[in-house]
């Protein structure tokens, strides 16, 4: 069921939140039960839930995650220069399980899933499996 | 198969880890096997797992999360004043899936499954789904 | 179908990332699909995917993880002395849920699974659970 599904996205800046939730629902067939894996396939992004309505949120979450873990740190040793992002991966985490009931996402009122870009701008793939209950 | 089902709770402080371990094993019919997915429905609230013998331990975790994310920052924009809650979402998730055996979770001996009330107190919900392996 | 199969493995430093990836390849039978779900067992230890080609990636991780969360923090109160630990598990999250297709985990090209080990040396468990999809 629904196995192999690839959602496609474009970053546009070094670290963003980009909401993926209508690309989400439109992989769930009417009337399924279940829950929807997402699979981030990248190690310098992430998911996550947050808060939809006022996008300072996402501005916010971004920020504190930044002064956290600073782009520039002397004591990364990875030749690339961006080891903030590959912790912020890992802050994040790769994968997510949400619930699905009659084919709607059992989201709260004021959640959205969101892609995490923190080491943009790149195309980045995220896996989608539904799982029947 | 029990898709569903919804634990309420009610926190009673600004910030705490409620165990509702005992909530998920009673939603768990004796005999399945598969996988027990919870998601918290909620952006300033989050789920995890950790030790269940000494009560120290969430008091030390939610002072660590307080002290790496501290509430009154003046880079936070979002009106509501909650961003650090929005944070501290992020860092814990939204989605937990553990794994059931004959009518069992399959945990360590020392973890409880954890609801994180980080913007307290609220009337929270988490989304329990059984998926048969 | 595979619920059971536990990934026995020994941490060898007080703090390492050990990819499992190859242990957890072992366990998909050929033509499955559906997704893998792994379990951490433990409250000072953690689950999380980065990258596979330079380790200087896992030493950063773990040494941004160390200074953000540090050993020593005279507010802990935990009696063992390794609330950090506990910290850094609820950060990185016990459960990890990979998706499967034709018997191959759909990995990007750069991530593997790791095993965080936050307090060891010690002897570890993580349970494999495999859904169809």
């Amino acid at each position: 069921m629904a196995t192999g599904t690839l959602i496609s996205l474009k970053s546009r800046r070094h670290a963003e939140l980009i909401p993926i939730t209508g690309e989400v629902k439109e992989s769930i067939p009417p009337g399924f039960n279940g829950v929807c894996v997402l699979f981030c396939r990248h190690t310098t992004a992430g998911l996550t839930v947050n808060e939809n309505a006022d996008p300072d949120v996402a501005h916010d979450v971004l920020a504190e995650l930044d002064r956290l873990v600073p782009w520039n740190n002397p004591r990364f040793r990875h030749g690339e220069g961006n080891s903030a992002a590959h912790v912020k991966s890992s802050l994040t985490g790769p994968s997510l399980t949400v619930p699905v009931q009659d084919g709607k996402l059992v989201l709260g009122t004021w959640q959205d899933i969101y892609f995490c870009e923190f080491d943009g701008p790149r195309s980045r793939t995220v896996a989608l499996t539904l799982i029947g209950a």
